[in-house]
């Protein structure tokens, strides 16, 4: 098994640039500042994640020329301290009884608007708007949408080694028994492979065979696998704090004419949609050229979901390659591109890759051959 | 290792029931409706959980006089038709690409002020907000409170054997070593006793050693254990659906009469507490009941959180035993008493039960000695 050092821990410097970029783009956008909510942000911004996400109030203030500001109950407030980030930042604390959005008011222009994390909590969000009525609030993916899109070359390394990870492990898993067992038992084992090559985190194994893989979003199930099953594999994770996701889809023997068409179609859709990536290209056009193939080949109405997808800290997060996204690709932008086909009933067909965009196009963070592999 | 049969899941017609109540306190409470995010509220209102949370809109939309409708992104309505409760409502799926906020438009009143879930994300708040100017929302913790908080004979049962799983989990760490080892090792322990015992899912261990008990939210570190430390031991997790949360309060080898003089502080606060409850009492009272006795003993400074939290689906959800809270207890809430004192750099100590409220008073669903047990 490959072992590759770990990469060097972002520094509170790395955090203070973020946190200063945040804030730039903010005023530039006509904002006031940043309301940062515990997950993805806040761990990209800061480093911090608190150990368990409660009915608390968490909130980093970042706006243009003032200091950023994270409000933190007192009885976090240890461990905020020890974040990555927290040399970069200052803990305002609150103690249980106290309102916390009285806290934060102070750190707020009466009537700006503001950036706010998508998944901050509604309740949140509704006590700081009754705090500060004349303030407004907009989902940061709205106001801010590529705040994390583009990597820096040590965001892309992660993300690079973790899709290394993630094609060690389809190259073992297409060598262990299908047939025979449950898709949660295939599960089992790309969960532990994920793990053997550092992920630390796993996030999904979608074991879809034969009727369930008609269904996107099935995971993993009690079914049995058996020869004749066409099956979709999508597995990611975290390894480093950075994702992977990817999706093949494996033949439990000699596929059917029919079967081998549609992994045909769905192959040359992703492949269309990679050759579609280049700076400056809106992404509904990386959708639109995946979709085009599928459509063309007569099963337009089979492929239920959009294309593509951002990822870094998170495995979810723009850009959204979809119709109607008609922001550019930025070189450093990385995502998914994953057409697929849902024959209901019957079997599903996906294809994924983590690509990043280059000067010369697309560069594919996953490497393993897109061909039906034919498993046992 | 005992092994009680599963409970009988709930049915259609337990969330049925459930979806009617709500919606009439709803009504009653002057709102025209509750919005439901994905999360313990939808849990406990249908029984569907997303098998990930996304991006992607999910709402279960309750109001009196209207069917309970969910909607979902088209390719997790396939899993959202097979929870229990979907039978008792009606599933209205939306595609990417399209508004699901325009999608949502049409079942709520155009004027109207409705509840949402806590945890609901500030982008669904703030698109519904945009889309319909004239409504109003409240947190659902707010508008109403109690909408999880009293417990059937049903759930009780649930909760019982979660705290019969603590326990006896409890009984069995005193018997491992703690000197010399790792706090995240006896975490481990902890860990796998309570899935030993039958819980699904752990949601923490707090293993908080010498110095390190003295934050009440440290978890587990790799502090080595020592002769002399004094140890706060708080795990739970979710057994059946439904939580477990105890704490006790370890010594390795003989206490110092010092910290056998803190934790009988403690000890004696928590029977305070206990004592306090009864149908129609503050929630204030119990914590008050619990702090007086730590801050005539001189410690008032050093307990620096509430007195307790409901349990439930969730281990943290009211009612909350905190000063302000001046809602009465009623028959069949469930919510932990766990006072304690931390003194910087020395130690903690916390001691923590379940307890539900009966015509006659408190009863503790953990019921393992609290005493301060010596341990090896």
């Amino acid at each position: 098994m490959p072992t590759t050092p770990a990469p060097a821990p972002f520094t509170a410097d790395d955090y203070r640039a973020r946190m200063a970029r945040a804030a730039r783009s903010a005023a530039d956008a006509g904002l006031a500042g940043v309301l940062v909510a515990p997950g993805p942000d806040l761990v990209y911004l800061t480093g911090y994640q608190p150990t368990a996400i409660t009915e608390r109030l968490t909130v980093l203030v970042l706006a243009a020329g003032q200091d950023p500001v994270l409000v933190v109950p007192t009885l976090e407030a240890p461990d905020a301290a020890h974040a990555a980030g927290a040399a970069a930042l200052t803990l305002r604390d609150w103690t249980d009884g106290k309102d916390p959005y009285a806290v934060t008011a102070p750190l707020l222009d009466v009537d700006g608007r503001f950036g706010v994390s998508d998944n901050a909590w509604a309740m949140h969000l509704l006590g700081l708007q009754k705090e500060l009525p004349g303030t407004s609030y907009v989902a940061l993916t709205e106001a801010l949408p590529m705040l994390r899109a583009v990597k820096d070359a040590h965001e892309l390394a992660r993300l690079e080694a973790a899709g290394a990870a993630a094609d060690e492990a389809y190259g073992e898993i297409v060598k262990v028994r299908f047939a025979g067992r449950k898709e949660t038992e295939v599960a089992a084992d790309l969960a532990a492979l994920l793990m053997k090559y550092g992920h630390s985190q796993v996030d999904f194994t979608v074991v879809g065979s034969g009727p369930n893989g008609a269904n996107p979003h099935h995971e993993a199930g009690d079914r049995t696998i058996e020869r004749g099953d066409m099956v979709v594999l999508d597995f990611g994770g975290l390894k480093h704090g950075y994702g992977s996701d990817t999706t093949r889809t494996v033949h439990v023997g000699e596929p059917s004419a029919a079967e081998q068409r549609v992994h045909d179609v769905v192959r040359e859709a992703q492949q269309a949609g990679f050759e579609a990536v280049k700076p400056g290209v809106a992404c509904q056009d990386v959708d639109r050229a995946a979709r085009a193939v599928i459509a063309d080949a007569g099963y337009g109405e089979y492929f239920i979901h959009r294309t593509g997808h951002g990822i870094g800290v998170t495995t979810h997060e723009p850009p959204y390659m979809i119709e109607g996204e008609e922001r550019p690709l930025v070189l450093g932008m990385c995502f998914s591109i994953e057409p697929g086909i849902y024959l209901p009933g019957r079997f599903g067909v996906r294809i994924e890759d983590i690509v990043t965009v280059t000067d010369d196009g697309g560069r594919r963070l996953n490497n393993t051959d897109r061909a039906m592999a034919i498993v046992e």
